[in-house]
């Protein structure tokens, strides 16, 4: 008597859910030092001082009434114009807090600008490996998933296959760069193709087609020659969801923005639709304490110097053992690819060495795996002798 | 190109919201201790003491990466049990955690709850007068909502009215009380009626009856003798959706909980639904934080002794005026017949003294008008005068 999509989405728990659950069975029965757990993307360095300064200031000496209201919809108007000035400084744009549209997260700000652009049939493509609730966030929206993979090599947009999967039922693509899982970049050539790609269909087509740029994880990269193109200023039609979980360490809290640029066609009805979708779907606002805090820490990072050693730990060590490895630009993710073509059996090889690894089936991308890394250095030393002894079983 | 119905819901505004706007540039022009704003429902006691000090205390002493991380989806375990805890010792209940599931504030309950259970084409009943957002959610969840008028006496609910209104087609009706807008608190003997009604029918129809009880205003009743009767002790089919917004003045932090207690018949899968449809909308988990004050707070309230003394003036006054009050029992508003026939017209003239009130027709009950007393005390004696004057155009 229940909604059957729902019981589904509520009782079958994703690959990865049901590997946190086995490690923390395992931790129990061995001690957690001995599990070497990969499995979920939660921030393991801690939020950057200026977090508990912001909040500890606020709490002490804001009057409460204000400080817990409701604030309008769409966000308190400072700290949308803390976000517009950011931006503009950042990326040359010239932005007001009133193209800004404050959410609970990252995933609401998916949920959305999806039901926002919605039209019954149409579709959106996904670029593979990717996030697996874009999947359900899109079939929510009413409209169906077109998964296209990426190259191989580097992880960029295959541009073949994205040719052959435009057409004229397509609304729009989600750009995830920096990726997860891959932790691919997509470089300035990629997005400059992509725009053109769009352009083309956009006119071919007659319609509008919107890039939907999801990215949480802008700040995390780790060379300073990588540049992570600000896609609004190659491709007009592009509606940017950011959120604060990653870069500021505050997944918890749940709180990001959606981004509708002037440049985007009928920007303002696009804006207006946003709006509406955050009022059907139940946001009311985004939490109003830690809407405070964006003015105050906007800019500011975790240390994210932690990861880049994570990462270049596990690279070097994993090369070294023989694994195929890319090195990725950001987020804090490593894909891999397995020895062997089932991913899922070669994640379960791992267990006998307790690593927990998410294989790449549920990114839309079997045959890899992934590799959290936003985990303590010192698990990942502790771990190297396990995925040696693991790529040994295939040699 | 956009969601035609995402750009009607973000493009217009609501009543109530163009009157805050109209209060705003009327403030603006003649002072803001001229115009005696009556339109939102926004606590304006500060939440109470336990409040400050448990943020104070877990900004300080909680490692920063617990403290904002993710919690798992449906409410980190201590905060569900807390909330098991409290509800158990008040109402002689037996749930445990695992009957809640932390949300983003009541809108999110509401919405997640009518998600679960939706089948297309299936109705819900809402009692006029209702939260105008009711509509909006039942549609967005894919069903029909239908309106059934409370008694003007009292703002019990007419069963006449609601048997016409129950068919084959029914799957739950929203219960708010205490009310908004009315005020009323649905007595004991109305809840046992409701149950017979609503088990009658699901026997008649074979299929299981939905209440959603919409709790924010539980703990705001004004007298020792006012019972607020907990519905599941009533009706085995009842989800509760509640938010400490009000409650602990924190509408802007969205913070609540949905409870699917044993009693529902399959509960598990009920619950399951639940969490699909969070996932769904793109909830993730309930703010970290806010969560973590639960288990510190809850059981307290605001100084509700300010709302009901703002309610004890305006009542006494608004009856010595001529007007006709049914002195409510709940919540912070009054629900007042208007002086003519058509509401809208009389909240124009209102304006003429500077008092903005809400027509009924907003709450599906033209009519009448609301006046949200959760303002300074201040405002409403110097409003006096003007609700007098205004009753004297009418003599």
């Amino acid at each position: 008597m229940v909604s059957q999509k729902m019981y589904k989405l509520g009782s079958q728990r994703s690959e990865i859910r049901e590997l946190f659950e086995y490690g923390l069975k395992r931790k129990a029965e061995i001690g957690a030092e001995n599990v070497f757990d990969f499995s979920l993307g939660n921030p393991s360095v801690p939020a950057p001082e200026c977090v508990k300064d912001a909040l500890a200031d606020l709490v002490e000496n804001t009057d409460p009434v204000a400080l817990h209201g409701y604030t309008s919809a769409q966000g308190a108007p400072d700290v949308r114009k803390s976000c517009a000035d950011y931006i503009n400084k950042t990326f040359g744009t010239n932005y007001t807090g009133d193209n800004f549209y404050m959410t609970v997260g990252a995933a609401a700000s998916l949920t959305i600008s999806l039901c926002a652009i919605s039209e019954e049939g149409e579709e959106v493509i996904v670029l593979a490996p990717f996030f697996p609730e874009y999947s359900v966030f899109i079939d929510q929206a009413g409209m169906k998933s077109v998964i296209v993979k990426c190259r191989e090599e580097d992880f960029q947009i295959d541009f073949d296959a994205l040719k052959s999967a435009i057409n004229e039922k397509t609304k729009a693509i989600i750009i995830n760069s920096p990726n997860n899982p891959s932790g691919a970049v997509f470089s300035e050539d990629t997005i400059k193709e992509l725009a053109l790609v769009l352009e083309d269909a956009q006119e071919k087509f007659g319609k509008d087609i919107y890039i939907i740029a999801d990215e949480p994880y802008r700040e995390l990269v780790y060379s300073p020659e990588t540049v992570v193109p600000f896609i609004p200023n190659y491709y007009a039609n592009t509606i940017v969801g950011y959120s604060f979980s990653k870069s500021l360490s505050l997944p918890g809290e749940r709180i990001g923005y959606v981004l509708v640029p002037d440049s985007v066609n009928n920007w303002q009805d696009v804006y207006y639709a946003v709006c509406g979708a955050g009022r059907a779907l139940g946001f009311v606002c985004a939490p109003s304490l830690f809407q405070k805090i964006v003015p105050k820490c906007i800019g500011k990072t975790s240390d994210i110097s932690i990861y880049k050693k994570n990462r270049d730990i596990l690279c070097d060590a994993l090369s070294e053992y023989g694994y195929r490895v890319v090195q990725p630009d950001g987020a804090f993710y490593l894909f891999v690819k397995a020895m062997e073509e089932d991913s899922r059996a070669f994640c379960e090889k791992a267990k006998k060495y307790e690593l927990l690894l998410v294989p790449g089936d549920s990114f839309g991308y079997p045959g890899y795996i992934r590799i959290s890394y936003c985990v303590s250095t010192e698990m990942i030393e502790k771990s190297l002798p396990s995925f040696k002894k693991l790529s040994e079983e295939y040699k």
